[in-house]
């Protein structure tokens, strides 16, 4: 199977991007075309082989042949006299972490130029990439969130009871974050996460919460789960850090919270996953206070794609890319438009 | 100013989106481009001056040229030995009605390309094109909306209270909409809205409901707001009245519900349209029960832009296309790749 990875894009996690994509060299099984969207998003054919994160900060990646999207794929421009070429692939890998990649706009161009890919398709990162939406979301679905308070640019900002966490609503990897302890910090934070954000959230901060991961995905209308992993943290992740997660490449190591625990982990993951997230691989971030299970977050684009948290990543990779979601047939007939010429008379 | 109005596309509402286009003619005072995308997304400049319905179901449509989408606009291909055409246009209308306008394929795509429109961006196309995100994000924002059960296809449904009224979650129109009256009628309307979508939602049917629509926008962080219409329907709009309903051009007749009731519709439209609809002018669809107001639908991309419900909707029109969001800007400067090199020495 070939797949071409779609990388890099405007957003704040373009160079995690970079760092994940190459890391799936060492996890794919498959023949791996790179295709790299810059921070003007003109896209660019990576050589395989002699791909690396330098070629990208250096401004090395200009050397190497530009790609467009067309109907059902990429093509490069031909030299006079020389006609269009196609890039031969079978799947494409949406890659492209943060912004782009994960707020739902590639998805949609992927859509609309109808190129098979393995992400969420727009909906479910819409939902996603929003921390507000995503609360929403899994309410209706019955998934429990932590509290919290949502602000847009210019509100008043009262907080009752500190520590407090203050995110902007649609970043992720721990950027523009604060963990508020005061009244004095809060004008700050404010500050730090409206450069990133017109909307945030604030939320208790509750110190040594437990974490927990789940990533996983459906397959012909059943579920393929990852083992549960406690992740390593301090307060909570900072850019750096988050940065070298996203080249993970050897296996996690599994925590047991449990049959119940266990099962209401693995429970809300679906009710969150269908069927909106069809043709993606998503990790479920979840904390359990006092034995209840909260949603943090949904990572639609995982870091490497938490191949880490499987087994055996490279099978179930190929049978998502095998059995990804068909759009419903929309026939087109002009029914209306003949009523109306034909009540005309002409 | 030159407004180019991108319309058709892979839509059950393909056809309103001609009929809807076309009324702009007489709505709008600029100079207009109508590019139409047709049932496979091939996209053709179609002349203003001789558009009208039976070139698009005749198929005539294919004899113009055909556009394509580039970083910034529109390009139409040269021949042997000519240069690519740009399209010379200020601003997009993306004026396709259902799938692709209004589910935020289209509005991604023109961000993707850096094309300046108006439309609601993806976040808010998503939201306002699921009847079940929309729920979840009107109940976020505190606007009511009537209670509802959420199905998906080999769900077991049980209807305790009859009547009620089963919707398709993604689709306008009334398309694959039923009012179901008993148990018996229950099956054959699942069928109907499972042809459409995967999923559903199931709400009591209030006989004689009072629907009020109500359109607006924001310039300039100033709401502007429509008269309020009470729009003259049977049981529900089926198909072909909402078809002729998308042409309108002519004034509605404003309805007083008193200062209060008033309010409460042009409040509940201030939060659902802040701050996540700017850049578009929306309708939005309200039941008053028992002196309680509910959002029935958004209406991301209304039929005819909702003109008749304006005064002068021409120059509000201007407004908002010269008082587009504008993205914050991300700065990508590879500040961690350049680390990891300095650190490896090389």
């Amino acid at each position: 199977m070939k797949v071409a990875i779609v990388f890099g894009g405007v957003s704040f996690e373009h160079e995690i991007s970079i760092v994940s994509s190459i890391a799936m060299k060492d996890v794919l099984k498959e023949e791996l075309i790179y295709l790299f969207l810059d921070a003007s998003r003109d896209m660019y054919h990576i050589p395989t082989d002699i791909i690396k994160s330098k070629l990208f900060s250096s401004g090395d990646y200009k050397k190497f042949e530009k790609v467009y999207f067309q109907k059902g794929g990429f093509y490069k421009k031909g030299g006079l006299f020389a006609k269009e070429k196609s890039i031969d692939f079978d799947v494409v890998l949406n890659l492209s972490h943060g912004g782009d990649g994960e707020d739902g706009i590639l998805s949609s161009v992927l859509d609309f130029y109808s190129i098979p890919f393995i992400a969420p398709r727009t909906e479910a990162c819409v939902i996603s990439s929003n921390k507000f939406l995503t609360k929403g979301y899994a309410s209706s679905v019955e998934v429990n969130t932590l509290d919290y308070k949502y602000f847009t640019k210019g509100d008043e900002v009262v907080v009752e009871t500190f520590p407090v966490i203050l995110k902007p609503v649609k970043l992720g990897s721990s950027i523009g974050v604060s963990i508020v302890k005061s009244q004095e910090e809060l004008e700050y934070a404010l500050d730090v996460a409206y450069e990133f954000d017109d909307a945030i959230i604030i939320e208790p901060f509750i110190s040594g919460v437990k974490e927990y991961n789940l990533a996983g995905t459906k397959v012909n209308g059943e579920f393929k789960f990852s083992i549960i992993e406690e992740p390593q943290k301090t307060e909570f992740l900072d850019f750096d850090k988050k940065y070298l997660d996203f080249s993970r490449t050897s296996k996690a190591k599994e925590v047991d919270l449990g049959e119940k625990l266990n099962n209401e982990i693995k429970e809300s993951f679906k009710r969150l996953y269908n069927n909106l997230f069809e043709g993606s691989i998503i990790r479920c971030d979840f904390f359990v206070v006092n034995d209840k299970v909260y949603l943090n977050e949904i990572n639609s684009i995982p870091g490497s794609m938490a191949n880490y948290l499987f087994e055996d990543f490279s099978t179930l990779f190929k049978e998502v890319a095998n059995n990804l979601p068909r759009k419903k047939h929309i026939p087109i007939n002009y029914e209306y438009v003949n009523k109306i010429q034909a009540s005309k008379g002409k």
